[in-house]
């Protein structure tokens, strides 16, 4: 075995992922306890399993020192999320739902990797403590995600990423050290913090104690779930509907970008070219839809825009909370939000999709193209953000965005073999690639479930939700005989 | 006015074009009088008011040399699309159909781009000159675009094309010389020869002898005009649909390789990289649709496969023939047919489309991304057909295809705001601008027509299959500031 792919380090950092994974599954069994739900035998059952796996591997494995070359971290990044997607799978699989294994899994990808689609309905009657799982699920992912795109996708320069280059990541050596400095704790904090604000806001606004926790931990994780089979649908205040808004809006934004404005620097946050873009957007999009709402279905503009607000900025954050059909706005819409599915936030977020600076990217170098076209012989760098946008960082977004497209027409193509219709299966390929949620139509569309498709297309589309939470180039270097053998 | 933008230059060829097009009309006229038809007024009165323009503008510009700068090359491939257009719509103004503008420049486009969209109905009893006149138009258009794409697109560098440079464009200096050389004469008589050879096989194979000549036309330059309603439909004779299948995608090979075969030297045809690739791409998506609709359907294979072969290389050569709704052949179909309309066939076609070398580019970057990606620091320049793929090669058909799907998604937003609906909105976008034809679904669909849109749709359709057919950038770069100040 070449020292590249030693895989000892490897399992020291999953041994350690799941042991944590296994402490978390006792938070479900102290709630199901305090509700008396008997349900708690399964998350116990659950926690006994996955700590235990953990705890031995941590000791078989441990005593090297944690550094990592880049194949070994390449190989990490993939098997964490599915051996953590595994191991959290079991609580649905022992609990009453007895969810088999490709439901189960679905449904724990879909959490972890914060889409949000399910395969469950009941939600409203369902045991405290597997709705908490869920929403915990999403709120451990979202962390997961940031950490991982502020730290593994620089060094690892998926898509263009290594423009985003910390502290941490930035190492001119070809190996990387995990370590959780200052920055990934005061990372952590602002999550918590950014949690609690979004807690107390609900409860103040009307929800129950229970439902301000779970919708606080998906809203902050642009995940998704709910504790309702009719999603945001269920709560009436219209105030609700703004705070979440306001707190999916925050979960999309660049998080290290708040630690300056806690520091001090406000004007960081705002004064970023991402973040500028990305609310532009946010705004045009939700103006341009409420007023298609007001003049093609008679709803009265106020309501339209709180209406459109709350679903576009759940699709465009990747959210996927829905608190209407949007399925049935009209051609208009249904086109629109094909594209919005596609976009995401800001890197360094929560969100899902392309994300904004790739597009801003694409943009600039087709501007820079066209004047080349014009002037082929004058000299015509683009920039972002100050820094020359090379060919290789050109490169490296292009392709990005051109692996997005490709996967989502081949596993729209695949999910048809399986009887799904073409909006049906083109949707569900997008919005899980994307890491959305809902996608359109009555099956998987905002009032649908995904619990009635075949089981094959529920694997696809775990792999489909893994694929674009990974940034695609993580998983399918390992398709490439050059990874096993260099 | 700076020389760059001199237009005498511009005006003496678009001049020589519309005298060269009124000429042209001057057929239908012979055709409606031998068939005692009334309408030949109609192409008459368009044959002297084009004529008398082209003429007078060959006189008023003659007398410089004949040399072409960048901008001017721009601006006239683009003004004489729109140009011929214009005037190639009078015929349908004038006729007893009196086609509003909208309809009748639509109809001219769709002719002229060969993509072959129609507004009209009663194709069955309409007069034989109007009916000459639109396969004309397929059959002009395909010669002009054989010419564009051999010679002023390597010249512009437009999405990648300087892979292809000719004798005629492979000019180290900034100007161009559209001499119609040898290698023009021979092309020409390669198109014609083909239409002919297609000519006596309809024939042969029971077609009548005015369909042949029309449908003649219209194979080779993968337009997909009819002379019925029903298009292909009408002809019962599985062997016509098989000479169909065989020059349509004769019609989607680089024709500058003909010669080659002519010369002597077949084997280049078939060891083209390009050429094999489309033809295993055609051969593969065919077999596939022939075994879903057998497995689905429930329809003999043998018969499965005429229909998949017919309909699938009608869409991926972008032609547009019907002989069936495919629409109706499931969500698999569906969803296959959505990516087929974006692919098209070789460059130096008469096809639309990404056309298959750039997707061949894209794979192969996308293979040395994932290399590098492992080992950033080993050399790794891509090659294809033994031209090393450079960053500006590279940049240009990332860029083409980037454009291509902003493009499709701009236009199928657009489309929703006439009131479409989202599969007539996105597969009419899609279609345009791929240059196909047909869509999907009631209105647009194989089963469909045109004719019931609205006007403003229909003037953005026409301006998508323009800019799909200018491969976008022709267009664009004159939407430019720098352009005009240069």
């Amino acid at each position: 075995m070449s020292p590249a792919l030693n895989l000892r380090p490897i399992l020291f950092v999953l041994g350690w992922l799941l042991t944590v994974l296994g402490a978390a599954m006792l938070i479900p069994v102290i709630v199901d306890l305090a509700d008396g739900n008997r349900d708690w035998t399964s998350f116990l059952a659950s926690a006994v399993i996955t700590g235990f796996v953990g705890v031995s591997l941590v000791l078989t494995t441990r005593g090297m020192p944690l550094v990592l070359r880049r194949q070994q971290a390449f190989l990490l990044t993939t098997l964490a999320w599915v051996t953590s997607a595994f191991f959290s799978a079991l609580p649905f699989m022992l609990s009453d739902y007895r969810l088999d294994l490709a439901d189960a899994l679905f449904e724990t990808v879909s959490g972890l990797t914060t889409t949000g689609s399910t395969v469950m309905t009941g939600l409203d009657e369902a045991p405290p403590g597997l709705l908490l799982w869920r929403s915990l699920l999403q709120w451990m992912g979202g962390i997961g995600i940031i950490g991982m795109s502020m730290v593994i996708f620089p060094f690892l320069r998926i898509g263009g990423m290594q423009l985003f280059k910390t502290e941490s990541s930035d190492t001119s050596s070809e190996k990387i050290l995990p370590s959780v400095g200052r920055l990934g704790i005061a990372i952590g904090l602002v999550y918590l913090g950014l949690t609690v604000l979004c807690l107390l806001a609900y409860w103040a606004a009307g929800m129950s104690g229970f439902d301000a926790v779970n919708h606080a931990m998906t809203t902050l994780s642009t995940g998704g779930y709910s504790t309702h089979d009719s999603s945001f649908g269920y709560f009436e205040e219209v105030s609700i509907h703004w705070i979440a808004v306001i707190f999916m809006a925050a979960g999309a934004l660049p998080f290290a970008l708040y630690i300056g404005a806690i520091m001090g620097k406000p004007t960081l946050l705002l004064r970023d070219r991402q973040v500028r873009a990305f609310l532009l957007f946010l705004v045009l999009v939700c103006l341009s839809i409420a007023l298609w709402l007001t003049a093609t279905q008679d709803i009265p503009f106020d309501e339209a825009l709180t209406l459109a607000s709350f679903n576009v900025t759940s699709v465009v954050t990747t959210t996927g909370f829905a608190s209407d059909d949007y399925s049935l706005w009209g051609g208009y819409v249904v086109v629109f939000m094909f594209l919005l599915m596609t976009v995401g936030g800001c890197t360094g977020s929560t969100t899902g999709g392309i994300k904004m600076f790739r597009l801003d990217i694409a943009v600039k170098l087709f501007g820079s193209y066209v004047r080349s076209l014009i002037l082929p012989h004058s000299v015509n760098v683009p920039f972002y953000r100050g820094t020359p946008i090379t060919d290789d960082l050109a490169r490296a977004v292009l392709l990005y965005i051109f692996m997005f497209a490709a996967s989502c027409v081949a596993l729209s193509v695949a999910l048809t073999l399986f009887g799904l219709d073409a909006l049906t299966a083109s949707t569900a390929a997008i919005q899980a690639i994307g890491n959305v949620g809902p996608g359109l139509g009555p099956v998987v569309g905002p009032a649908g479930n995904f619990a009635t498709i075949p089981d094959g297309a529920k694997w696809l589309l775990s792999f489909g939700m893994l694929l674009g939470r990974l940034e695609f180039f993580t998983v399918l270097v390992l398709f490439s005989r050059r990874f096993w053998v260099a």
